[in-house]
């Protein structure tokens, strides 16, 4: 989205790169918040972005990088030479650059790496080990760790030494010496305490931390529930190997979202940005659900095809198809919706769930029971249909409202259960199932109350 | 959801409850993270709740008392006697404060007030009067400032007094004699800085604030792509006049992934979590919808019934019917889908929504030929109709599946324009308005190809 900030900068920014205006640039890298640089730089195009950047110091053009889109990275990568580039990667912070690497062909990170000094080397094999969306994947190696034995005074003096090493000095791991989590202090505490006292007197001792292997929703439930600046990340033996910062786990919980609302609307997620993302990939993303749904629903029409002789006796039946349909689709959806929403907000035990299924039976009795109700009048006095007539849609209606809100209820959890992802139960595949439920419950219904003329 | 920690520590707690052990309960209450004691209270009636409280020291209550969601902690206000209460209230942060009295009744919090110290009671109207949603309504008063004029030793002495009340002291406003926002420090900066080192030379000036009339989705927005810990909020003067923290964005932003996600399934969202919510609740946020959206299947209903003469003829169609209908549902729920994920991360220009709407188009152009080709061949050669009639349905699919997207980009749009939510706008709503589209396209293209018997 181009804000109004951007619109304002752009053509100076424009004419500066036509000028090859060197000192224009290099103060427009420098005058802004790395964010806001990178948010202008968007609308430019990748040789033009690296024009740009080529101009200011490698520090300013690291922060201003990390702030691109992953896309913009991956594309700038193939326009900046190897030398730079190696300086580049090693300057990233660890979490970000581990992103961009995943990001490239195997076959270019290990033609770079050599050219990365030793250090940085190791860290970034061991952060590209770890699988996606785990607590190693996302973590940063960079933070501040202090002895218990010391003074306060001597560990605000190590602060200082950790600070440009550190992606954060505000909490600060307590570590013995094998690296073992002992405890936590943060620079607020510090700065209160008296600068004789000693760190062990100030520790707090019972640290919230995740594992190396959790999976990131893990990590944003913890983070959240605490309200922490960063969580630690330990491994097997309580060795701290990472932290992950509050920005990162705001990435995750909106990309956690996204992920849904696209799911629900029967969209595979895809990486960049919808304006970002070429046609064909959408295309894709969307056809192969829609392929799937078609097939549905040419079993339901295969079904509807055995029952000819009913819908051919009972032609005006043809016209209440879609409100039974719909019906049974809606209430489907949104108990769906409910569960999945419950879901991802933490796993819930088995009490919970008989509790969930019976709400949903109860509130399905009652929101089915209203709308034949409503619909049993409609069908009545608007369409002129007969008593009996009228019953059938209407008792199709509440019985489908019904079904909808237990299968709705049911198949994510059984989903889950298959360890699937349940959020891949969407509206439009809820609705397709309910389709083939809802005609057999209209024609079984039809055939019971209105029978059929002997063939 | 009850994690295992809870159910661990859960009968310690009922058996401290019943034998009344007040050493027992003080030290539950002080051992563990407010956040974990009041995850593990959750499972407890109100009354226990309080029980358990009343056995720790005001601090501490707060603590966790503003870590209980805001339903119980409206049940808890009336418990609690009222000098207990306005105790609590004086103590609590200013922002969860201003949530819970937001809560209650107009005339219950007119009798408290007046038992509040005369500095908070002033601070509480002014939070309360500002709109939901809106920066002002989420920030807290309590902020650390200091004037420009200091050394950094005298800035961290002066931190240091603030430090009690303040909700972070790692961001630092500086601030002119009549409050005006004139810069940003962080406490990380001011400890790398010798202590002779003058604030003036320390300080950014380009800070990124948000208006206190600002909706939170702003602030969302601009603490995210900045990274901050907190950012602070102006008034139309440029008087700081709060700040909004990292947590408080998060709580933010899950709120709107959570009603985004609940709309498209055509539920209305609700305060508290599922199995909190009353089922007269429930049915009634749903109900809503389903009454609407049965109401527009009723037209769908009557638009079939003006075709009957069609029907009646050509009965083979009505089998067809919900999969031309599903299509068109389907393929407008995925492209209102995307739409309205992309307004929610930024308001689009009018390019933008120009660039879009092709898009769409050339998408549901690809979809739709794509679909109907599949359709094309099942219909002649699994269910053995006739050329004319398998590219009847098959042309309809394909119609409806380009208006689908055409119209699930448009809508949101239109909804946005009349200053709606475009999430109202959810998968089931645009699949009972694709309805109405299929079932005219599906009888016009039959009455066109096929033709009818002379009446």
């Amino acid at each position: 989205m181009s804000s109004m900030f951007n619109s304002l900068l752009l053509p100076d920014l424009r004419q500066m790169l036509e000028e090859n205006d060197a000192a224009g640039l290099r103060e427009f890298c420098e005058i802004l918040h790395p964010a806001g640089v990178a948010e202008v730089l968007q609308d430019l195009s990748s040789a033009d972005v690296w024009k740009v950047l080529s101009h200011c110091g490698l520090v300013r053009q690291v922060e201003i990088f990390e702030h691109l889109s992953l896309t913009r990275q991956v594309e700038l990568v193939d326009l900046i030479g190897r030398d730079r580039l190696s300086k580049i990667i090693e300057e990233m912070s660890p979490d970000d650059r581990a992103d961009l690497l995943n990001r490239l062909e195997p076959a270019r990170v290990e033609a770079l790496l050599p050219l990365v000094a030793q250090a940085e080397r190791a860290d970034i094999r061991k952060l590209l080990s770890y699988p996606e969306h785990s607590a190693g994947s996302i973590m940063t190696t960079e933070y501040a760790s202090l002895p218990v034995n010391i003074t306060v005074r001597e560990a605000i003096d190590r602060l200082r030494q950790q600070a440009p090493n550190s992606e954060t000095i505000y909490y600060v791991y307590i570590l013995d010496a094998d690296r073992h989590l002992q405890g936590l202090t943060t620079l607020r505490q510090l700065i209160l305490a008296r600068p004789d006292t000693k760190l062990v007197d100030l520790v707090n001792r019972d640290v919230i931390a995740v594992r190396v292997d959790d999976d990131q929703e893990v990590v944003a439930q913890q983070l959240g529930r605490y309200d922490f600046i960063a969580i630690p990340v330990i491994d097997n033996q309580n060795r701290l190997v990472g932290i992950i910062t509050h920005d990162d786990v705001l990435d995750i919980i909106q990309e956690e979202a996204e992920e849904d609302v696209l799911r629900a609307g029967a969209v595979e997620p895809f990486e960049d940005g919808y304006l970002e993302t070429p046609l064909r990939t959408i295309a894709w993303k969307r056809g192969v659900w829609l392929v799937f749904l078609s097939l549905m629903a040419l079993v339901t029409a295969w079904i509807i095809d055995r029952f000819e002789y009913v819908s051919e006796q009972y032609v005006w039946m043809g016209a209440f198809l879609p409100l039974v349909l719909a019906s049974g689709g809606n209430t489907g959806s949104q108990s769906a919706t409910l569960v999945i929403r419950l879901m991802a907000l933490g796993k819930p035990g088995r009490g919970e769930k008989m509790r969930l299924t019976w709400r949903e039976v109860v509130v399905g009795l009652m929101l089915g029971g209203f709308l034949a109700a409503i619909d049993f009048v409609f069908i009545r006095f608007w369409f002129g249909r007969t008593w009996t007539e009228s019953f059938v849609v209407s008792a199709t209606v509440g019985g489908v409202v019904l079904l909808g809100s237990l299968w709705g209820t049911l198949l994510p959890l059984i989903f889950r259960k298959l360890g699937m992802d349940p959020a891949l139960m969407s509206n439009p595949l809820i609705a397709a199932f309910m389709d083939m439920m809802g005609v057999l419950l209209y024609y079984s219904i039809a055939l019971t109350l209105l029978g059929t003329v002997a063939g």
